[in-house]
């Protein structure tokens, strides 16, 4: 654990009570982006968990972007977008999840992941799995092998982790609560 | 104009008719992410532009994001995120704007941005300009100077560079069509 930057990460990152909803605390992690020092130390992190270790970076719209992206670049390997229903044209492939009312649908365009792929899932935030879970469904639909999973941040009281165990992939991410 | 730069792109942007309805032909720009080479080299491309001329770099949600946070952090100047209607915890600043059938708002978290500063607009695609002028005049409201904006797309039959003409800041894309 790189505890120097953990320490940097907490003092930067807001913690934000009843938000969305009462009783719970959200963590804002958008001041991350306005230290470009900061941005790139998280980089290094989740890019050395990563190297040598997987084929293709897949990132989690839309704050999954902001991070996956560097990480892929740092690795020279591709990145492919996981978008919300309806934004990608055809042809593409979904998954659909349950959440807490209701359900929804993430999509992946058709021939961007090849068979055989070592796949990292990248989001910043791990809270009850669901969309990380729906995503790791949909590479392995496509044949990749769900190789990494990686965070920002864990939240360790709502069982994400617990929800990932049955792939079988390595898991990290650089705070937890 | 960097000709190189432009006809990798060709290649690699996918055209796709009729979405996402009959009548519009799609650019979908995500085989460029599958790519490490040709990011840094619109990355290139597009911090050039914007070297020593801005202070601040805010990127759209969500692929405004994807070419956004890597120019400001080649420029190692703050990045700050312009979100969605209801992502953003409080106190955020919006800014409403029009649609075709109804309206969108657009958010940013309020303190981010410091009076004065010159921003660089940034999203990857310039259509009818209506989500960009709501952006300028989101930066506006908070005393920032809107002094750049840049695309990697701007389609030009829909008029999107006119609606920024009054914000006198300079405007870049590197594909028109």
């Amino acid at each position: 654990m790189n505890q120097q930057l953990v320490e940097d990460l907490e003092k930067t990152i807001e913690n934000i009570p009843n938000f969305p909803k009462e009783g719970i605390q959200f963590k804002d992690i958008t001041p991350i982006f306005l230290n470009p020092q900061l941005y790139k130390d998280v980089i290094k992190d989740l890019s050395a968990f990563s190297r040598d270790k997987i084929d293709v970076v897949c990132g989690i719209e839309s704050r999954g972007y902001l991070f996956g992206i560097a990480i892929a670049v740092a690795l020279d390997v591709p990145f492919i977008l996981i978008r919300k229903k309806g934004k990608l044209p055809p042809p593409f492939v979904g998954q659909k999840y349950d959440l807490e009312y209701g359900s929804a649908e993430i999509e992946m365009r058709t021939g961007q992941l090849q068979p055989g792929q070592r796949v990292l899932i990248h989001d910043d935030l791990l809270a009850t799995g669901g969309t990380t879970e729906a995503a790791a469904l949909l590479i392995e639909k496509q044949g990749g092998v769900v190789s990494q999973f990686s965070f920002l941040i864990a939240l360790k009281d709502l069982a994400g982790e617990e929800r990932l165990k049955k792939f079988n992939a390595e898991v990290h991410q650089i705070l937890s609560y």
